[in-house]
Order: C-alpha cells, then structure tokens, then sequence
C-alpha cells in the first residue's frame, strides 16, 4: 500500500508517540518533529507507510538513545497472552470449526497492539471477543470471504511462511500454528519476525517465550523496519519467502509493505486506521483476513 | 491555551482537510503540507492554537484562491439551526429554569461545528440532546459548576459581549441572548463574529440571516483568526472587550485564544479535542460552562 495523504499527520502522532515511550523530554520531543518535518517533503508518497515509520522510529532512537523503548510493553503484551493461552487451547477444542476458530483467535491476537495504544483493558477486552456466543466474523462476513480459499490452499501447501507481528500476539499465533499442525504434522512452517526492535513487534526472542520454537522454525527477515518490506530482508529471509507455498502475514505494517505483491498471501489483520480500512474496503476496527491473489 | 506537542499532527490534519474542503488536488494538497512542515519548526509554541491555525488557512487560501471553502458548510449550518428555531423556544418555554436550559441550548448549538467534521447526522444529533428527558449537563457536574457564578454576575451586567464561534451555532446564541434580553430588556448585548471567512465561523451576514440583529448589536472582532486572538482586533473591538462586564465565549477557538485572560469570561464549548479536554479537566465530547476566573 503506497502512503496516503491522510498518513502524514498519523506520522507526527507515532513519532510523537514513540518519542514519549523512549522517555524524551519536551524539547526532545520537539526537535524530533522539527527533525520529521524537515524530512517530510523529500519522502516519496509511492514509498509504503513502514517505510517512513522506519525512518521515524530511527530518528527517535537516534535523539533518545533508547535502543528498544517498547520492552517492558511487549514484556507485559507476552506474559498476558501466555496467561490466556490455556483458555485459547480450551475453547479451541470445544469449536465445530477448529480451524476457523484457531485463524478468529490468531486475528483477534492483533488487538494486543491497538488495546495497548488507546489503554484498552486487553484481558477484558479478549474475553469479549471469546467468549461471545456468535461468530465474530459473523458481522464481517464481506472482508471474511477468503477462508476457504485459505482452507484449500492451506491444504495443499508444504511450506507455510508465517509472518508475525507484534509480541503477545505470538501466543495467538501459535495456537493457529499448532492447528495446521495438528491436521497435518509434516507441514513445515517458518515463523518470521523483526530483526531488531522496532516499536512492539516481535523479535526472536518473544517467539522463544511465547513457545513457537516447539512448533516452527524461527527465522529473522533480517530488517527491523515494522512491517517486511522485501527490499530491506536478508537473502536467506527472501529464498523462503519465494519457496512458501502460503504466507501468512499477520497486522497492518505487513500488509502495507506487501498489499501489492503478487504471492499468495493471506492477510490477517485488526483493521486499526481508516487509511488502511480504506484501502481494504472494511471499517476500522473489522478483523479481516484477506486473500491478496483475490483483491479486485 | 498554548500549543501542545499533540496539536502538531492536528495541524496537519486541519491543513489537508481544508485542502480538500477548498476543492486542491493532490499535488496542491501535498504541496500544502510540505510548506507547514516548512514553517512548523518556526513556530513557537508559546503562541495558542488559534494562531497556527491562521497560518495554516492563510496557506490554503493562497494555493487554493479560494476565499470561503466552507461556504456551502455555513450555508447548510444556518438552515439547519434555522430549521430547529421554533422547537428550541418551545423547550425553553417549557422548562423550569429558563436561563439554565437557554445555556445548555447555546452550548449544544457548539456540536454543530463537531458533527459536520465528523458526518455526523447533525439534526438527529441535536434532537436527541434536546430532547433527552434529563439534563444533558447531569452527567457534567464537575465541568458545569459554575452555572451559579455566571447567573449572578449576569444579573448584574448591563454591558455583555457574546463571542461567536460557528456559523448555525449562531441560532443557539440568539435563544439565550433572547433570553437574556427577556428577563432584562435593558442589558446591552454585543455580538462579536470574525472579521473575514475562517472555516466555518460565523460572519456578520450569518449574524443577521440567524436574526441576531434583533436582539444584539452585531460587530466584527476585527480579526479572522478562529479564535478571538485580542493583538489581531481591531482598536473598536477591544474598547468593547474591555468595557463588558460579562463575556460570554462560544466555543474551542476562543477557550484557546482567551483561557489565560484575566476577565470576566465564561466558555460555553464541547470539548472536541482532547488537548483542550485535558486542559479543562473534563473528557473529550462534554459541554462545559466554564467560569474563567475560577480556573484552579
């Protein structure tokens, strides 16, 4: 997805944002969006939103020193999963569709950032979501239409690249991860994640916490922009990114860098800005999983 | 108020939005932004918000060439407000505490400005503020305390200056100044609009098409700031200003300019922001009657 308009002033309030977890004072504050504005009229809106994101959130870190500001918040976002995951297992084995149930959670995994962002009680907020009687992609039904594509495909794919978003959400992940194994064990799936901090995203070591060494093989992409924006990934990251039979890309910042490529990849994502909303065609705040080679 | 570091991604926000309104195509929008990142490390944020925001248009307009984008906005304002006249008397005539409910009128006629911004289905809106069985200002106890100072001070004032703030609001205004002149047909009350178009505020000819000129003396501030920022009026302004003895301030733009003032001022505004919010000390969407000399 190119970068609108509209995510221009979003840029001011992220790297504000940023700047006031990385504990910079005011005047910190400022010279970083003095800093951004200075930068702003040379970045190309053909370039996709994480491209600037990573330019931003390189600024902060650069004036504040703060190598991975987000640690204690992906800390807290893990431990909190972690603490659910039992229930996630439990509801999972009660459901008729267990994989349409492990793709719902692994998507509502994605609300982990957003209720961060706007103090969200999380915990109750994921306990709305699962223990609600209907579907909840019942009300979403238009931007759900690609899970049996997902079924069919996922079927008859060996090697599933899935790309995580941020920490806590991993725990989500796994429950999905543990189902496709579950159906087929000889499945070989490849969890990727940031190469270095980058806002909340998942890293390495979130993934070990979060227990996907049990189930998947942990790779970095190699960049730490936040989302995979191919030409910033590694070598190693890319021959697995051509040889996935199905990619699973998971939050905003991965459809954004990839929304245009022409793979076959299932986006699962909390649509969180009315940019992205947009350009999906959902409302803020749907859960969407989405079928890039179908987008019309 | 000054400037908070969260009002820079609102200017950017305010300056594509009225890009739009004044019909600039993308480049021109573009173009627009890059010349306020340009011109924002510049500016102080000793300076209130109002005054950004009068840079900000000033930089559309010249783009754009077009004077009054938000014409059609105003017009559809007016007739609206126009439309809902009759009933407002009605209610008032109806309720116990004439004054109290003309106020909580003129502070409701503010969420016009908010419902056009945000699509919002003004006239079902306002019918269902005004004609909610309780009082809309119930839930606004801690933000509405000071009803008591601004019905004695009133009592006694023979000279009022009214700030207008939006074009439609204005229709509000005229049921509580009528009020006002009901209970004491000899107050004088001068009615203030900005001088030349700023985006949707009211001018001396939405004065008169909402039947001000019955009841009030209409002037120009001398200014067309979206605020009542006292260095840029005129000279016939501030002797009025400085000879009321009561002010009563519609809206954010004036709560910005005027918040620091040591004059009898009351703010009767929604908090739309959630800077301003945070400066009040109510949460963002209440109605507030604020009295300026009890701010703590």
């Amino acid at each position: 997805m190119r970068t609108y308009l509209d995510c221009i002033p979003c840029f001011f309030r992220q790297a504000l944002e940023a700047a006031r977890i990385s504990g910079a004072d005011k005047i910190t504050q400022r010279k970083i969006l003095n800093k951004l504005a200075k930068t702003l009229p040379e970045f190309s809106l053909n370039a996709t939103p994480p491209e600037m994101a990573c330019i931003i959130y390189g600024m902060v870190k650069k004036a504040t020193h703060q190598d991975d500001p987000y640690r204690k918040i992906k800390a807290k976002s893990n431990k909190l999963a972690l603490k659910i995951y039992a229930e996630l297992r439990s509801k999972l084995s009660k459901s008729d569709d267990r994989l349409l149930k492990a793709v719902e959670m692994a998507i509502a995994g994605n609300i982990i950032d957003y209720g961060v962002k706007n103090s969200l009680n999380i915990k109750e907020e994921l306990k709305r979501i699962l223990n609600t009687e209907e579907n909840i992609f019942k009300k979403n039904k238009n931007v759900f239409i690609h899970y049996a594509d997902f079924k069919n495909i996922l079927k008859k794919a060996k090697n599933i690249l899935y790309l995580a978003d941020n920490a806590g959400e991993t725990v989500f992940d796994r429950v999905l991860i543990e189902e496709i194994k579950r159906i087929d064990e000889n499945k070989k799936i490849i969890y990727a994640v940031k190469d270095k901090p980058i806002i909340n995203d998942a890293l390495i070591e979130d993934a070990y916490i979060c227990g996907i060494d049990k189930i998947a093989t942990i790779v970095s992409c190699g960049s730490n922009a936040p989302g995979t924006i191919l030409s910033l990934c590694s070598k190693e990251f890319l021959k697995i990114y051509k040889q996935a039979d199905i990619i699973l890309s998971k939050g905003q910042g991965n459809f954004e860098a990839l929304s245009e490529e022409k793979r076959p990849i299932f986006f699962m994502l909390m649509a969180k800005c009315p940019v992205v909303a947009k350009d999906i065609g959902c409302s803020v705040g749907e859960i969407v999983l989405l079928f890039n080679l179908k987008r019309s």
